[in-house]
């Protein structure tokens, strides 16, 4: 057993856990009642709380919109984004990408934290643009991604910005269809989308060098 | 000039875009406000109606919520769904639909009449399945294309449901980041988006035969 804190009968990490469990059933009730809909009663009763004990664990509810985007923002990274940066071959960099973005929006994570990360504009001023920023580098770096592709004729010339707003589009509506209990699983999902979309970008290996002689004045 | 109804003073014409006007107003406000946040007094002030007024052009708000789906559907399948099923050839049949989709999406609505189609789950029972099968006729429409087009050897075989998601969720996306004035045109993003889509789908056409001496025997 984890050792526990003194004093609170808490570990560290159970209190990391809380505090996701706090933020993904936020997540599920904004996503039920909408963010004006769902009090911060409501929320305070979903996570069996008191209001004056989830206040405990939340700014206002505003702020508690900002950390759920921070922590979907947070898994991202961690499961995404960082697996994949050190991939030398821009090619195979961007198809692990896919391939790690599709098993994080079928299974990684819930549904509800997906469209909170998404769907909600509610966020204003300096919230807003902090979590604007950190979806904007994920952006540059499927856009360099595909530029360093094509510069070294990895793949044909695409417009680098398209194709990257193309993989997220096709990745990140994902949530809106699939489902969990249906015939694609999420590893044949993440095959078959690599497949359509790089399978016709990708440059065909070089021909083989002529032969010497000269076949071709005749 | 437009003949007016006897007694109204207002044409049919005009009633119909005073309606499509309120039903874009309160797209809007239901946009910025939310669902729950928006009331029918907020949207009655928007038309520069008083609620009684209001009612006497709809239901009830969920019954606004319905008819605002409805006529996103209803523009999408007028300038899209429609203007390219007859087309023969399911290649250009797909390329012809994506190109009016995404000129649709850039310039032939506003943007809250796509978030409320795409993103707002309220609608329940009824009203709701009524919704959830005119997008499906569309996902039909691009699976059974799809098929086709690898039947008859026009495209490589892909599954035609990951293409037919994958399609959409490029197209669908745009409204997220797509920027009228940006560097990006709406023709310019149909034609990059058909040639990322396409261009790596549709068979190279047949290789020349090969010479009829026997080269490589030796």
């Amino acid at each position: 057993m984890a050792k526990a804190d003194a004093g609170t009968g808490k570990t560290a990490e159970s209190a990391k856990d809380r505090h996701r469990k706090i933020l993904e059933t936020a997540a599920r009730l904004i996503c039920e009642k909408g963010y004006e809909g769902a009090s911060i009663q409501d929320i305070a009763d979903a996570c069996s709380l008191t209001k004056a004990g989830l206040y405990h664990h939340i700014r206002s509810k505003e702020h508690l919109l900002l950390e759920i985007q921070n922590y979907g923002m947070d898994v991202f990274e961690e499961q995404v984004l960082s697996q994949v940066v050190a991939i030398v071959d821009p090619v195979e960099r961007l198809r692990a990408c896919m391939d790690k973005n599709v098993l994080l929006v079928t299974q990684g994570w819930s549904k509800e934290v997906t469209i909170i990360l998404h769907e909600h504009a509610t966020l204003t001023g300096d919230a807003r643009s902090q979590i604007n920023s950190r979806k904007k580098r994920y952006v540059r770096f499927l856009e360099s991604s595909f530029a360093e592709a094509i510069r070294s004729g990895r793949i044909r010339p695409v417009n680098p910005t398209v194709a990257a707003f193309s993989f997220l589009g096709m990745v990140l509506w994902i949530y809106k269809w699939f489902r969990s209990d249906g015939a694609i699983t999420p590893d044949g999902l993440s095959r078959d989308m690599q497949d359509l979309f790089f399978g016709g970008l990708e440059r065909a290996p070089a021909p083989l060098p002529p032969p010497r002689r000269k076949a071709a004045r005749a």
